[in-house]
């Protein structure tokens, strides 16, 4: 397996993604060639400060940086040797089968869907997010590569994470869910209630609506929903999440009484971070594209990187990308049947 | 004051709501006359059981309840007689001004919606529900009243948070937001993008577009979204709450040593609790509507029956819903000068 690396966009500078790629190449021995994409001179400094030099390490020069305060839109075309758009290559010119970039977001969908096209089952990609519930975890999808999404889409991204789901989290029949206002088939909106009646035609192990309050609770594996829904759901769960745990850290230093109850307890602390950490998690992967992308948060360290790469490989052996094409293929068919005709009907 | 409380459609019964306005009413001396709305009988006995003899207590009797399995559009034609419905009566009579009910949110909306109509200046009413995030609280709207919504709903639901937040929250200049997948202008949707525009001429304290992790950041004090987002921000916020509560209690009790840790810090749990407990924050007021109505958690215990009555209390001393009125108004006449050319380029 050969993958890219960008070690240019993330929060912490080049050395972590360095120090995170060599962490993730000692433990897959699948890898045949790791290319680290950026600033060589950076890169090269970097491996010996590290004390790195697999020899399945390759360097791929690239001299600018997507920042982010680059305009997603235009980015692509304004820094044309940007280490994401550089890494990106190397999957479209075969070079490497896949990428993990952690730079920005918008940036990494606009830059990787342009080079490297959809998939010619899929009409838009989805960022396929893991989110720890502390007792298991569940993936959200999209998280934010397309905001407005007509009923098709949500259909295709119920697919691209019952495949994802079950590849990766070892989920025989992954249970499924839109995610809406309520549970009733009269709730959601036009769009999600339309999204429902597809959903349910084709071979899923479909729960129709799922609420807010149901995915902490174990009771479904994909949760679907549009990019924008998606993306709040994501920083309202991450927000809360910190703010929680700076309440907490701030009462239990209050006195010393409480003070030496937290020290003696510090083990469930632990076991609770560890459980919830989305660093064990490794990145998101875009899915729907002719390639394999993968989203590392920008303030990933090397622990996450070194996860995401293990994760990657995991993808690549159980082809992931290939399976989704067939299996949105499949459900493009079946619901074709059903929109047809209503389409038909509305525009009588 | 003439408050009704619906006493029967709660998840624990009607002696705690009957117990709860026992007490709100001892707290409350601004109160003339409280109406308890539900079978007399059990009205009846359970004042007695709260050795409750206040002579500003009025029993009025319903023999109906609204359940949690009515389908809400209809509720309301088929039990006429149901405890909500006579209470959301009394308000449409001038014998109370407000009602408080626990019952079925969907129903509630529709039944208010249908007696008491809409304020002339608003288009579509919204729930306001008070967020606390630890360190202090935000007003999100809506939380459900109204799924799908147009800009100008966005605008006045801003303006209405905007009222209710610097009139119950004591906030001068309340900071409003509209919640989005990001916070450059090109994000959110048509809808977001076109009340974002709308919201900038009007008089208010506008950040523009908030992040799901500034919520918890106490950056923002309304947070302005649709009913169908509103609705899944605030179940997620509510079960990832209960799952981390549920989550930090197995851990502390995992063994003994957690246990004597846990005790000692008691008081720091304790703090989180109280400042995190939505139960101080009595109920959510659906705003917009002809009149004064304020939904209880079905699952509302005493206390909070008790803190909505008291808030009820200050929302009519405040007039909000008269000030709702004529905010609305104003700023509906501010966005007209910029709806209207656009519409009129876009049906050219």
């Amino acid at each position: 397996m050969r993958i890219g690396v960008d070690v240019m966009g993330g929060d912490h500078g080049p050395q972590v993604l360095i120090e995170g790629a060599a962490l993730g190449l000692q433990a897959n021995s699948t890898i045949t060639e790791l290319c680290l994409v950026g600033d060589q001179v950076q890169i090269e400094a970097g491996l010996a400060r590290a004390q790195c030099r697999d020899r399945r390490i390759r360097i791929v020069h690239a001299s600018e940086v997507l920042t982010m305060e680059d305009d997603p839109r235009s980015a692509v075309r304004k820094k044309k040797d940007c280490s994401m758009a550089r890494a990106i290559d190397l999957v479209q010119e075969r070079r490497t089968e896949a990428v993990i970039s952690p730079g920005n977001t918008g940036g990494l969908v606009a830059a990787a869907s342009y080079k490297l096209g959809r998939l010619d089952s899929v009409e838009r990609p989805a960022i396929a997010t893991m989110i720890p519930t502390g007792q298991s975890q569940f993936v959200l999808l999209d998280g934010g590569a397309t905001p407005e999404c007509k009923p098709l889409h949500l259909l295709q991204f119920a697919v691209m994470g019952h495949v994802y789901a079950r590849e990766m989290l070892g989920r025989k029949q992954p249970r499924v869910g839109i995610l809406s206002n309520g549970s009733e088939e009269m709730k959601g909106t036009e769009v999600t209630r339309e999204a429902l009646r597809l959903c349910k035609e084709v071979d899923l192990n479909f729960l129709g609506y799922v609420e807010g309050r149901d995915i902490f609770e174990d009771k479904v594996d994909v949760v679907v929903t549009d990019g924008f829904v998606g993306n709040i759901v994501l920083k309202t769960v991450e927000g809360m999440g910190t703010g929680f745990t700076r309440l907490l850290k701030r009462a239990l230093t209050a006195n010393p009484l409480r003070q030496l109850g937290a020290a003696l307890a510090k083990g469930a602390f632990r076991s609770i971070k560890h459980k919830m950490d989305p660093e064990e998690h490794g990145g998101a992967p875009l899915l729907g594209l002719n390639g394999n992308v993968i989203k590392v948060h920008g303030s990933a360290r090397q622990q996450q990187v070194k996860n995401a790469i293990t994760q990657t490989c995991t993808a690549l052996q159980h082809k992931i990308t290939e399976q989704i094409q067939t299996a949105v293929a499949q459900a493009n068919q079946r619901a074709a049947r059903l929109i047809e005709p209503a389409a038909a009907s509305a525009s009588a």
